[in-house]
């Protein structure tokens, strides 16, 4: 295994999904051993544990919770669907004030069946924040819409830019909706440096997560996301857009992989403890 | 057979890569049959036809060549590697010029081996175009820069958006270099429109194709684009952004799908030339 002692850990959060071939008390144990300070849990292994046992097994680690993932999927034009959604969003911000974390990572829902209309879809996003954000921040969380790739922008999430992110957010307080900068889905845009600078002025940078950007895709292109340090993303040039606008908070690695899923999951944790350190500032 | 009798196809054209699985002269045969008027071809069939065979055989027949795909992949580092993708796209022009279309379509390249430097890849575009630019108009060809979806940004265009196409565009005279708009490759991009509007001021929508997108994408994603009218894309709306930018010429179909491509060529035709009535305006 990977040897993590002497790394400086301090801004490292590995997000659950990333390694999450161990349980939830095998991969707290394991950040404990291996000296990572924070997780970015997944609501489903959550409730699978049990929520309130969750907090307490992470609580009594001393690990910090930087973000749950997620709430969202937020497009529908049903009423009985849209009403199970932001009932749903409500618990989900409910389970992240219970975990500890101020962060509900959203990623937003695509076109509902048969529907061409992304303008409309995003409209329905904003419309569902307008109810979502205040009670989200009455329960001390931020709602972090994130942009996802353009490819997933039919299926997964009609908002595909931090431009199209901030234009949603900006309509509410900082303090209720802000936005994920993740490199994965962001890294081609030469628009995303500007946005962050201006999601920085805001006070919106509410998460910032880093995954590497590797082909050939795989089917379904969901699972396909790189190491760090495997792909085309310049992690330092990433942090120092995030830092330049004033984000000082700690950086995920949420990386969606199914070889990295068939290894080890500790040892998974270890290279990617190091992977971090070696690839920022 | 879809019957295509009594369908308006004046603007239609069919690319050659959307029924690969017709020879040439099968691809022309139906054509005239189907009175389909025009046609994109590709240089590798065509090379293996025989440059002036397929020249006569598509004059003979009273079909336009719309465009000739593809030129580019300009992104070398390496002087060798560089001088070679010069010549072959002087080739590349020479063969327009000789089967009578007046645009070669460009996918620019992505990522050389080990770089992460998506900004230098597209300055050493715009370097080649300097030279390629002037040579391409003394032969009557105009050059056509296709923004690539962004899920190609690596591996093969690092040139993702309209913005960036005209960004680059812009620097060389409209008869040198212009843009191809694919609605594939934007139809998630909001500033699109604007930029379409933009690259019809200055005359540089030098072709318009259109695919449908769907999903799940396949793995590699290249050959995933769906029929038109089977997804997202809402034809007519792109349609109506090129026509209001000033662009009168013809409608280029271009499919790559793997289950398509299992079907019958001349069927697949029909389908497809019914496909763009239905959709277009």
């Amino acid at each position: 295994m990977s040897d993590t002692s002497g790394l400086d850990l301090t801004r490292f959060s590995i997000n659950q999904q990333t390694v999450k071939q161990l349980s939830l008390p095998e991969l707290v144990d394991a950040c404990v051993d291996l000296g990572v300070p924070a997780v970015g849990l997944w609501r489903e292994p959550v409730q699978s544990y049990g929520l309130d046992a969750a907090a307490k097994l992470v609580r009594d680690a001393g690990l910090a919770v930087t973000t749950l993932c997620r709430g969202g999927f937020l497009t529908a034009i049903d009423p009985d669907a849209r009403a199970k959604a932001l009932d749903d969003n409500r618990r989900a911000v409910d389970e992240a004030a219970t975990l500890g974390t101020d962060t509900l990572v959203l990623v937003s829902g695509g076109l509902p069946a048969g529907s061409k209309d992304l303008r409309g879809a995003r409209e329905r996003i904003a419309d569902a924040l307008a109810e979502l954000g205040p009670y989200a921040a009455s329960n001390g969380v931020r709602l972090a819409i994130e942009p996802l790739h353009p490819m997933f922008a039919s299926d997964r999430c009609v908002v595909s830019t931090l431009k199209q992110a901030l234009d949603i957010a900006e309509r509410f307080p900082a303090e209720q909706v802000g936005v994920t900068v993740d490199t994965y889905h962001i890294w081609w845009d030469e628009d995303a440096p500007a946005q962050i600078a201006r999601a920085g002025a805001s006070g919106r940078i509410h998460t910032f997560q880093l995954a590497d950007w590797i082909t050939p895709l795989p089917e379904g292109v969901l699972n396909g996301r790189g190491q760090v340090g495997d792909g085309s993303v310049d992690m330092r040039e990433w942090q120092g857009y995030v830092e330049a606008a004033g984000y000082t908070g700690s950086i995920e690695v949420e990386l969606f992989n199914d070889e990295l899923w068939a290894r080890d999951g500790r040892e998974l944790l270890a290279e990617t403890a190091a992977r971090f350190v070696e690839h920022t500032a």
